[in-house]
């Protein structure tokens, strides 16, 4: 049976979840898909901390060079995170033939055009399923057997943070700053929230959906955005008093004339659209097309394991198209 | 651009859709796959329907030899429904050297193994996304990029006419009789919904998720299994007052020995179920994996388009795995 051998790079909690993912589906995977896959080189300085998975000192590297030169290697994950170093490392990879899979939705995001450019020139695939929605598979579903449609809409709730912080103000009458620290004490949101609670995550996730679905390249700073730190209890009971709901939606829509309208804002949804039961940290994504009609999308938009099926997914459909 | 000429068997209502989604859509589907699709032959007694899609009558035959003959055809669409003449027909396509692509649980249901290892046989694909779930690509799912799973659990709502069902009489208080008849004036429901009521198309649909998620072989008949038949505007009525709402239920759940548990039968779920939501002709179907979690794929189980985009969401991953 053929070993596929990947090179990580970056071993926090998602590269972790995917090593688990890994580790413990490797005899499922191997039935699934006829190969085995192996995590043969880590790039990462903390070599130290208990991640609760086997993993031995030789395979740590602080060397990317040790990825990108290995000829084993045909598959480079990428799960630093932020647009740098991890843009520089992924192409670098791609020009020394390997395939990558990444996470990163800003570095996506920022330099969609490169990074495929990049990819189609050294003849390698590029794939980035766990950007937009985490381990719901919307990315492969969008390009591959959705294919057959005129897309006509897109609404999600690709963020994790704020749709608990939403939920939260909605069932329990909260105000939002003390929802925001409850969420900050038990791990939902971050120390700096700026990211999530101003949309700028959503605008990377929306601008990613966009080229995918439209194939248009709008840059997320180009996105109109509205975060939810305005929103009061109030909002929400007004809400709710038209039996409505407020979600924080990255939408776009193609209009008559075939121009797409974008935004990130906070949305008044009817109770009954299947978006407004999407509650905590749960993630949704709606999709219109002109054959298939309505599709909803609904899962768990972060999380180390989820994140992990996600990555995993994209490099099982890797090593399917290029190596057996 | 290469053009992919297909032969396309049966031209009633889910042909016509599959036709009228390529028509449609021909120019975006061009711009997206880098190839051209053209419905060449079709096997057909009625030529003279007003379909709304233009066809010329020497597209038509009702010799099927016609179309397995043809050398230009690659790729076979089945959508005669039934178990027989349609296996008989798609195994006479693989051993032609044809791809098939079908819409037909029963058959695929009834005929699983012999299908698959006809296909690999003669080194063509088989693909089937549109037997169950109609437009939602739930098939695509299980099968690729989320094979880094385990999976644990499916649910289904997979058959629109009895979710119609059962959600009139929820929201309206109806008998079960009443909405039938309903049900069959407004062309959801047939003449004869034994099919339906009776759970044997949610148990075709569930024979052939399973053989999917866990790779085991479970004849349709072989399916413990109750219908809709059954159930009272009492028994409804007595859910809601437990807030829960009554569903018909393709299950499979793996305990902890890891053998399957299986069953189509109602089932009450608690109203903040992602399935409770799913009304009248929608369907959906809820699926937890070791690693991804919960995921909820929501959708058009029915009618030409969203079949039809399924279809040609095979036919276009057919034609990418095998002819670019």
């Amino acid at each position: 049976m053929k070993t596929v051998k990947i090179g990580l790079m970056g071993f926090g909690n998602i590269g972790t979840g995917t090593y688990k993912t890994l580790e413990m589906n490797r005899e499922i995977i191997k039935k699934n898909t006829g190969m085995d896959f192996a995590i043969s080189r880590i790039l990462e300085k903390d070599t130290e901390r208990e991640r609760g998975v086997q993993v031995t000192r030789d395979q740590f590297t602080q060397n990317p060079e040790d990825i990108f030169k290995d000829p084993e290697i045909s598959i480079v994950i990428e799960l630093l995170g932020g647009i740098e170093p991890a843009t520089t490392f992924m192409l670098e990879a791609m020009k020394n033939g390997k395939h990558v899979v990444t996470a990163n939705k800003a570095a996506v995001a920022a330099n969609y055009d490169l990074l495929m450019d990049t990819a189609a020139e050294h003849g390698v695939l590029f794939k980035f399923e766990a950007s937009v929605g985490g381990g719901i598979p919307i990315i492969n579903a969008l390009t591959s057997v959705l294919q057959a449609n005129d897309y006509m809409e897109i609404l999600g709730i690709v963020n994790g943070t704020t749709n608990y912080i939403l939920t939260q103000m909605t069932e329990f009458g909260f105000e939002y700053e003390d929802v925001l620290k409850d969420a900050q004490v038990r791990g939902f949101a971050e120390a700096d929230p700026t990211a999530d609670v101003e949309g700028i995550d959503v605008a990377n996730k929306l601008s990613i959906l966009m080229a995918l679905a439209f194939g248009i390249r709008i840059k997320p700073e180009e996105i109109p955005r509205v975060g939810i730190t305005g929103i009061t209890k109030e909002d929400i009971q007004e809400a709710a008093e038209s039996n409505e709901k407020i979600k924080l939606i990255a939408a776009a829509k193609k209009d008559v004339e075939g121009n797409i309208e974008y935004s990130v804002k906070p949305m008044r949804l009817p109770a009954d659209h299947p978006l407004a039961g999407v509650s905590n940290e749960f993630n949704a994504i709606f999709v219109r097309g002109n054959a298939v009609g309505e599709l909803m999308f609904y899962g768990k938009g972060a999380g180390p394991l989820p994140t992990g099926s996600a990555v995993m997914g994209d490099v099982i459909e890797i090593a399917r198209k290029t190596i057996l």
